[in-house]
């Protein structure tokens, strides 16, 4: 088995139409891609575990307000805030997963905690946030969350909504972060964040903290983290899928990744994307929209970063 | 194809172990499990769709208090009762699931709210309370739902707990109630319900509602609903891994649901099991502890019910 590593990350299939993208904005995104790649690369260049690299990048993710996760998710219906992650590594497939949190600075590590400090792999609401507490994870108040750019959106939902017409802009329909990755030992591992969508139902639980749909690890097959919109992605159980044709129908990872997205999804146009990763460090991004906020690198190659097709 | 229908249905892996289990006991266990099998053979009986039948089958096991769902569901760690819920037909792959939530009579049809009126697949605690509300669904009062017998097995649990123990008794880790079903025109259909582990952690969120692990359908392999230490089922998406096995593999109904449950699952001694059916109306119903409340039917067959192997 190769002694090298692998990282993929996401920052959401609901990007800006590439019509309304500035070049401004455009390397905006460009570069806090590349400085979550930089994050997560880190570890795995130190020899850390798929489990940490993942973590780091999307904790990085979490912070950068411009995805919608952590600092800079999107407002339910009731102008609240709802955020789900998970965590999943694939040597032994432990995984955690919190819905409907609020406060944690990273849904992620309160993800993470779920898988070590507990039995269990799930956890809702206010029992989520006490083992967040318990677990000494900073808290940050509500202003850390606001962003401007996410009320506005949240206000225009509504204000289309109210005159009866339907929001199908992905950047408020979509939006979640995620990173997948193979460490130097040939272990793989999935991590996912969200906000959810724009002026969803309060809550509203996507396929991100479903282990299966929007996050999934096994190091025999791959590792999956998935964005766009949920409820497709959990009802065709999207990530296992993937998984499931690299096992049981001898697919590749771009086979598997391009069938589960073109064609169960495809059937939703402008449904979303996954990015994948393999235990010999393949890595596939598909996605069946205008476009992805993405990135990858691998051993002693440079980080790429990319926006749209 | 056939014009035949099967309903299968569980109770939960939870069972009383064999040696504790009287004969008055097991006939009452045995009668309800008769009286849930009517009242969903009736629904296909008389031509209804398999989503009706598993809605009713698990409305009926939601009702009897012997079983861990709706009335009579455990209790978690801080006394109170937070219940789970999903169904999905295999048609177009609808799906609804709720989690954490009291005071609606049915989870299940709450799920089924969450399905026909919304554009989403989970929703979890007050926001799926207040969709129940609106769909005027019958709630009740917390007396309705208080089972003496769940209650003298928390304060067991706790006082094990208290004493360093660990409870491995199955009645009170496992306990979940569901139903498959086949309908005349071939069309599948799942439902799951349960109120969690005795003592659970509150907020915890097992398999049961989760789309892929605990309740599965599609109309193209098969129909599933899961039951046992959710956990595992979660970790390994284990009904969707059923329907990728026969979908991708080429496995039959009896193969897929046997592998997942002995081999997979089977790592975890105890672990639970799955009822399943095809689109061909074949049945299985592995499990991998000592009991399974169970029962099934089919078309001009006398319906069956059993605890024990």
């Amino acid at each position: 088995m190769s002694t090298g590593y692998a990282l993929a990350i996401h920052g959401g299939a609901g990007t800006l139409p590439h019509a309304r993208m500035t070049d401004a904005a455009a390397a905006e995104y460009h570069a806090a891609l590349a400085a979550v790649l930089a994050a997560g690369e880190a570890v795995l260049q130190e020899g850390g575990s798929a489990l940490d690299a993942v973590t780091a990048a999307v904790c990085a993710l979490e912070d950068a307000p411009l995805f919608n996760s952590g600092r800079g998710a999107v407002f339910t219906a009731d102008g609240a805030q709802e955020m789900d992650a998970a965590v999943m590594e694939g040597t032994s497939r432990r995984a955690g997963a919190v819905a409907g949190v609020f406060g944690p600075r990273n849904p992620v590590r309160l993800a993470r905690a779920v898988m070590e400090r507990t039995d269990h792999v799930m956890l809702i609401g206010q029992g989520a946030l006490a083992l967040g507490r318990s677990a000494g994870l900073p808290f940050e108040e509500p202003e850390y969350f606001f962003t401007q750019p996410r009320w506005d959106a949240l206000q225009e939902t509504l204000e289309l909504r109210a005159r009866g017409g339907e929001d199908d802009d992905p950047a408020r329909r979509h939006g979640t972060v995620g990173a997948v990755a193979r460490d130097r030992d040939g272990r793989l591992a999935a991590a996912t964040s969200t906000g959810g969508m724009t002026a969803k139902a309060p809550g509203r639980v996507g396929d991100t903290p479903v282990i299966g749909a929007g996050t999934f690890a096994d190091d025999g097959s791959c590792a999956v983290s998935a964005t766009g919109y949920g409820e497709v992605f959990l009802r065709w159980s999207a990530a296992h899928e993937i998984s499931a044709r690299m096992r049981l129908a001898g697919a590749s990872l771009e086979e598997a990744a391009r069938h589960v997205v073109e064609v169960d999804l495809g059937a939703y146009p402008d449904s979303g994307g996954v990015i994948a990763v393999d235990a010999a460090g393949n890595i596939a991004m598909p996605f069946n929209c205008e476009g992805m906020y993405r990135g990858h690198v691998r051993t002693g190659a440079a980080a790429q970063t990319a926006i749209y097709r």
